[in-house]
């Protein structure tokens, strides 16, 4: 078994977890957006011609995972954990997900950080030599997060310039102890950072505080500059937010460099029909499996740190007065 | 580092972790049942004063946590690891009390089975050698589960008689790599199983099947039959599924005895005020670190077996004609 060590809050790996296999989907309007290329499937309807939302999201989810099994030869069984969120109550995209799978199931719940959690507890689980493969999955639906959110789609409420669009979309990837791939070098699991913010129209905003603390963390226990990476990418700030983590930052001191890019800010690019951007579980997960992974494989990065964000926004308690809380879990990955 | 193995879907664990501190604190009416002696604090008022009984919920949580780290004379510096959940949507509870330790937090799911989740990842890090200290909490709440799963209790709904009451409550634990206490000697994360069950007023029949599959699959790694323990608690199957998983069992050939006891049966007794019995996230966790474990250092049983059980009941799928998809993870305790 490899060593490891923990430093601060990040846990160190050394030769293992690999990433050995991974498929993306994406949505209709994430497939006309500028990352389009990167990512393996774009649908081309978004319900999948099932009769809710909830049942296309669920079968995107379920397709991402197929995929990501097939295309490394793996049937359901090979695996010993599935690690799966998503952002509806229950996580039940992920439970009937998990349901055809028949394998022991990790129910995770960290809003759109979930992904990067799932993928740092599948690292813990191989590294701790408590598994050999291990799935990672997650997704999100515009029309299910909006429904569960905000107000159904058919109500055409107007959105403010704050507001970020959910990203359809599903990406799921194999972590084993042996084979060739992206190594997982780092995980550090965030805290829960909340500044106060109740606007649930802009949660960039409340999630920039929590994507820095965890940041900073990470940097410190490594020991590096931020342009030890290539590409810091966080998960799904929007134009908001990331121009907020951005400010604290630099009143912060930290010098965060042209290598940081968020999820959210890329992937339908300057069309302001997507407010500031964009936001979703599956939003931080099709850009490290579909772009990142991408860049790491054809050489044209060779560190990655994915620094997934979360909003915990629960709608009854917002309406109770109560604040957003948020969190960023980071995940360091390397050709 | 101690050694460990897999066997089949269990993981086995050798001197640690040990379950050092444990706090739990119940509600009026669970403090009027047979178990009260067991518990470390009844509520006067389930509200505790509080203008709503999220909130009341959540400070229940913090309190547990407060004391379960206090007794061990710990602060929450000393914790590498928060790994909680609760039943409320973007398990709010656990996130609020996660705000207020400062620490990294891992939110999961799982439902009722939350706590078995959580205190089977907490034993992984430890036994991984990722942290030295782990806490794991859960809470519910009768009033904030009424009011997300079924109607405010203001409208005063008759219940059915297979339909369980949630625990107001909450336990909180420490585990640590040293230290005195019960040690954790086995994990068997469970499947989805889902039998096609829809009756969201008997998620007891649900959540009999996931049961038995887990015990079954953990009594074949272990090769032991069930009177290896002295005890089987399962988490809140209540009398309906308790029932059922008895039948199950019986037809499936596996021998449970006297030594199979349920949460949800036990909690209250017999009073019918509470139709099945208990359910709820706190139950399986002030039965476990209430009665469980006080049986356990008082020498009156050596070897406890956790099966805590959870229907993942997502109120909208099954309105979408969606059955229940239900879980079960094992946590062996061995004084």
């Amino acid at each position: 078994m490899a060593t490891r060590r923990v430093g601060g809050q990040t846990i160190f790996f050394e030769d293992l977890p690999k990433l050995v296999s991974a498929h993306t989907i994406v949505g209709k309007n994430e497939g006309q957006g500028p990352y389009s290329e990167y990512f393996d499937e774009i649908l081309e309807d978004d319900l999948l011609g099932q009769p809710t939302a909830e049942k296309a999201e669920r079968q995107i989810l379920q397709q991402a995972v197929e995929q990501a099994l097939s295309k490394y030869g793996l049937v359901p069984q090979d695996i010993q954990y599935y690690v799966s969120g998503d952002l509806l109550n229950q996580v039940i995209s992920a439970v009937f997900s998990a349901r055809n799978l028949a394998i022991p199931f990790l129910g995770i719940f960290s809003a759109c950080g979930t992904f990067a959690q799932s993928l740092g507890l599948g690292s813990i689980l191989l590294h701790g030599g408590f598994a050999s493969k291990v799935l990672v999955a997650t997704s999100s639906h515009y029309q299910t997060a909006e429904r569960q959110y905000r107000y159904p789609i058919e109500l055409n409420i107007q959105h403010r310039p704050t507001n970020q669009h959910t990203v359809t979309g599903a990406g799921a990837c194999v972590l084993s102890a042996d084979g060739e791939g992206p190594k997982i070098t780092h995980v550090t699991f965030g805290r829960i950072v909340d500044m106060g913010l109740k606007d649930p129209n802009d949660m960039g905003s409340a999630m920039a505080p929590a994507a820095f603390d965890t940041l900073e963390k990470h940097l410190k226990d490594i020991e590096c500059s931020p342009d030890h990476y290539d590409l810091i990418l966080t998960g799904d700030l929007g134009r908001q937010g990331f121009k907020m983590l951005k400010i604290i930052a630099e009143k912060k001191g930290l010098a965060l460099g042209t290598n940081l890019q968020d999820g959210g800010v890329l992937i339908y690019g300057e069309d302001p029909k997507y407010g500031a951007g964009a936001s979703g579980a599956a939003c931080s997960a099709v850009m490290t499996l579909g772009y990142g992974l991408s860049l790491l494989r054809e050489g044209k990065i060779r560190r990655l740190l994915l620094v997934g964000t979360g909003a915990l926004l629960n709608q009854l308690t917002v309406q109770q007065g109560d604040s957003i809380p948020t969190i960023a879990h980071a995940v360091a990955i390397e050709a």
